[in-house]
């Protein structure tokens, strides 16, 4: 979870009357951090925003949608690849379910390089994460990352 | 006024209470038609949508949005090359109004290829506009075109 | 194989006298399926072709397109993305061999967004697969990733 | 014409049994040359390729290909932008005569760089457009623009 | 000019001993500024730093650089659009004079949204140009598109 | 390496006075050849470059320039692709050390399609690396591929 995730849920917050932030979790994939984690950051960094939900979900974002009884589901754009990637998943997840629709935000310009794994990389490296992920997130990265460095 | 524009101004209307769709008045850009002709094309075309009203406006679109007490801006996204100038645009928007988000819908497959410009050559060479803009576009396309070529 | 596949293969086979489609195997990377089940695909879904003959290959293409006499390799454009693998791929294939070219057809607007690793994804998740990948796939796909997902 | 054009067409009619080269006409749009030059140009750097034949049209290209009695349209692919606009015509094209299909080839890397802008941009300065458009083009390019420049 | 382009003159100013900053006159097209304006805004702005001289040429950038004995060529990217026709102009550049070398920097995420066509149209509807355009400029840029405005 | 990073060496070279070029090592990343390999590939190829030095470091790309009191780093650019992560990659390295900028220089044309994983594969079917690859590092690439494949 980055600056830029944050940023786009406060937005998202800002606008709807209720807002869920949901983890997809894909067993494949192997995260830094495990679901309880990622749930507690979010839900620290969201204790601010009183119309937002911390969740985590496995399956289809359209039947958790459905779920949710949500009809829009909010995704932050940073760039043409992500572009590309959206559209398709948004083409699908239409195709689904056609009473849900993908809305898109854009990231701030300041939160353009704050990919996941480019600040994994540089942290790693011993750069400070001090304005690139939450203060919550910050210091678990730290110990996550010097840890493995140390291995 | 293409079948691209009317299917984002549907998809949008039944996620939101209220919409208004709104022609952003260029004096030193020609549009094929004058804005009351376009106009009257908006209204018949969103006759079916109850929560949709019609209007244009000319000036900045966040200081219209402000006006109309909009929080949120709709725009469809089509392509790489929209995507470039409408994330621009949405960065000056969000700089001159930081309380007005601008949010993007992607269009639907089959209407990728409709460009305004595209279909005024097609139509304009003497291929049907049937399926490309709305009904009530048509006829007055037609005329418009032909009496053109005809000139 | 899915639905934007055949499409591909069937308008270049009404394009071409004759049309090999050649499956590249690639011993490094793991496929959800075996080459013979592949084959097998691809003969069903391409049984109504007559100048369409199926076949497999390890190697460089253009060595295979020369031991078959084919001076055109035909592949199908999806997105930006696609275009610029594509365009080194095929810049090598000329250095490699300058007798052959590459032709690029333009996937439908309705097949964009159908890529086999999202394909996999929303099916393994629980979705239909019908109208996403020809008949005689449907039914491997669900058994196989019905299983995985139970395994 | 530039070095680009000749290339895709050489490559093309090496490929094909007979060939077209078409000029669209767009009476809207001023080009440098006049059809009639544009011709002569056309039939003197293709005089080595006999199964290509020269022409120019107004109207729907694909209106066009359908008294030619061809079913294959033939594009030169040479950068993002191109393939946008390329692919919204081909889509387009598609629609409006379903047997017709559009076919891209890829710019050779040496030629990448050669637009026609940009080469009467440079050679209008001053530039030799040795090497840059076909010999038959090179005096009548000069010769325009050298008069243009000293008007 | 905008805070964009000065941002990319003080970071080039620092990384090289002496640095050209020059106005290209195209005089098909038409600026909202003369170059004896835009000369003096130029000299303004960059006043502060030492190794910057100011100038203007015509004809082909190449030629001008050579005339001024630079081997660099420093350009700033801010989109995937800039890049590509960036790339074509370079790529030129070289065949036209193999001795000179254009290296690109990148724009601060900052000033990705200051393209001089949407300041003029956002500060021509009335938004302020504090922070958009040096100091220099903002007085005569309200000047001109007020002028211009109520004309 | 390839013939594309030895053209970009070599144009750099010649625009600054010092040039070090460094292998960044990831001991995440499993690459074909060893470091000190890699070294000796980098030395050889460079041997006709008075003012290339030839290194190599783990860690932060902004903090080894550092060490080397290097102001500028320089890297090629070839693709879209490229350009979207090189830019994250430069805004991030930016805010890491505000006192060291990322300039980016064109790959040449002829070298567009030679990534080194396209090389490896093309290789490893069988294609001559000539051409590919500087001379020195063509034997070694050769024995290492064809022991993989016959392995």
């Amino acid at each position: 979870m980055t600056n830029g995730h944050l940023d786009i849920i406060e937005r998202a917050a800002s606008l709807f009357g209720e807002l869920v932030v949901a983890i997809a979790v894909n067993p494949e994939k192997k995260a830094l951090f495990e679901v309880p984690e990622r749930l507690e950051f979010l839900r620290k960094a969201c204790g601010h925003l009183d119309n937002v939900q911390v969740d985590y979900f496995s399956g289809l974002t359209v039947d958790y949608a459905k779920v949710q009884n949500a009809r829009i589901i909010i995704k932050g754009l940073r760039a043409i690849s992500d572009f590309e990637l959206e559209f398709q998943q948004a083409l699908m997840n239409k195709r689904l379910n056609n009473e849900i629709e993908t809305l898109f935000i854009m990231t701030s310009p300041e939160h353009l390089f704050l990919s996941s794994s480019l600040i994994k990389d540089v942290v790693g490296w011993g750069a400070s994460p001090d304005g690139l992920v939450p203060k919550v997130v910050e210091e678990q990265l730290l110990k996550k990352l010097r840890n493995r460095a140390g291995g």
